[in-house]
């Protein structure tokens, strides 16, 4: 069991079909099929993979083990009535879609979303990475779980309306606290000021929330109180309202400790 | 000169002046009083740095190479008022304070603002944290910069301006992405699902910015422009009113490119 190889379709060719066909080869699947729409970016990726490409869903080959739909959230649906597996294993790398968009295209059906931000150009290391798996049948979330592990040693069971919750929760935990970051290295820049300087404040606020819940170890002139200072930040902000907006609202919810 | 020890005041026994402390001792700094208007604080913190213990202004000693003042930032300017050095070398620790509070306590003053965010149970390893060093005359600048190259390899002279500046990068970076973590914790938790789920996540997020700029790395569906799923997110949210104002307002600004 342990060795079994399985032969795969790819049905897209972005960041997370990119990062996880590298992890799948390597790890000694056969990725047989890359499908795009866009037919250059399907034959880069197969070049890649060593396998073959195609822009017509209708060339789609049939004898896969599992195919796999790593395209944009809102373009799944779409592409879900226009293929049809059969007896196959079709799953989605989605977090935030449900399992039964894909309930007509085949008897086995399921989810396997890695909780990671991916891109394309920056290779991923999938074995720390959580893999949420969900399937329509005990069969399928068997072999959906012996796939995962051939590339993680971290999987969970995680159903449709969990699985969004955990995407919402990564949108605050990766996507906002990205966009402070970026906000961060923009008030830096004003007074030409290196970014770098940020990066072991930046690693530790990351670092320590495994030792102390975040609610519990707030920082700062909000978690203390101190008016004068976010006066003062609030008007070195007065040319940048939308970021003023912002600095009060979270302070204000830091002040009520409202993520209790 | 590289081994000189300086003899030194602590004014505070919170966070800062308890990790400072312990880094100034290992690096065989001579602390030789710890100042805190509560005596028991003075107490525990002077007995872990093998010193004396005040909680009157008027028993600081004066004959000690550097003061370093470790206080709440609003509580800086009444007690510079309080106590007078003469020619000895006063500092204080603050990210948001001007130097100038300073200039009635001698004639030799500074800044020594170590941009982390620090505790006082967890061990602070200062070799990589940024010392931001400002001082009234050269001379002061090159004993803080000695003093801070025994505890940190990353010294920057930063005035008070920039300071003020980057201490509002650092509440972007640090307080408000911590807010966003505590959120992200608090969304699981309504799912029982563990917030350790995230820790890949949030490692990956926040070391990806040493290879690029925050701005130009932004995933997940505001910057993608899917309404739909940023629809569902909201009515995630629907009982937790702050948290989809702050959904909303930090999307908008991902998707136009506000840090921009």
């Amino acid at each position: 069991m342990k060795n079994t190889s399985y032969k795969i379709v790819l049905i897209g060719s972005g960041n997370v079909a990119t990062q996880l066909g590298f992890a799948l080869k390597k790890s000694k699947q056969n990725i047989v099929q890359v499908y795009s729409r866009n037919i250059k970016n399907a034959f880069s990726l197969a070049k890649l993979l060593k396998s073959d490409a195609t822009n017509n869903v209708s060339k789609i080959i049939s004898d896969a083990d599992i195919y796999i739909i790593a395209i944009k959230d809102d373009e799944i649906a779409s592409i879900a009535k226009k293929i049809k597996i059969e007896n196959k294993i079709i799953v989605h790398t989605s977090g935030s879609v449900a399992i039964g968009v894909l309930k007509n295209m085949s008897k086995n059906y399921g989810v396997f979303y890695p909780l990671q931000t991916i891109a394309k150009n920056k290779k991923t290391n999938f074995s720390k990475i959580p893999i949420c798996i969900e399937a329509n049948n005990k069969s399928t979330f068997e072999i959906l779980k012996q796939l995962a592990s051939k590339i993680s040693k971290h999987i969970y069971n995680i159903d449709s309306e969990q699985r969004k919750q955990i995407h919402l929760a990564a949108v605050f935990a990766c996507n906002f606290t990205n966009q402070m970051y970026a906000i961060a290295e923009q008030i830096l820049k004003q007074k030409k000021i290196p970014f770098t300087i940020l990066y072991p404040l930046i690693s530790e606020t990351a670092s320590k929330i495994k030792h102390n819940s975040p609610v519990l170890t707030q920082t700062g002139p909000a978690k203390r109180g101190d008016k004068k200072v976010m006066q003062e930040h609030l008007k070195l902000l007065s040319n940048k309202k939308d970021w003023a907006k912002l600095y009060s609202l979270i302070s204000k919810q830091i002040a009520a400790n409202k993520a209790q």
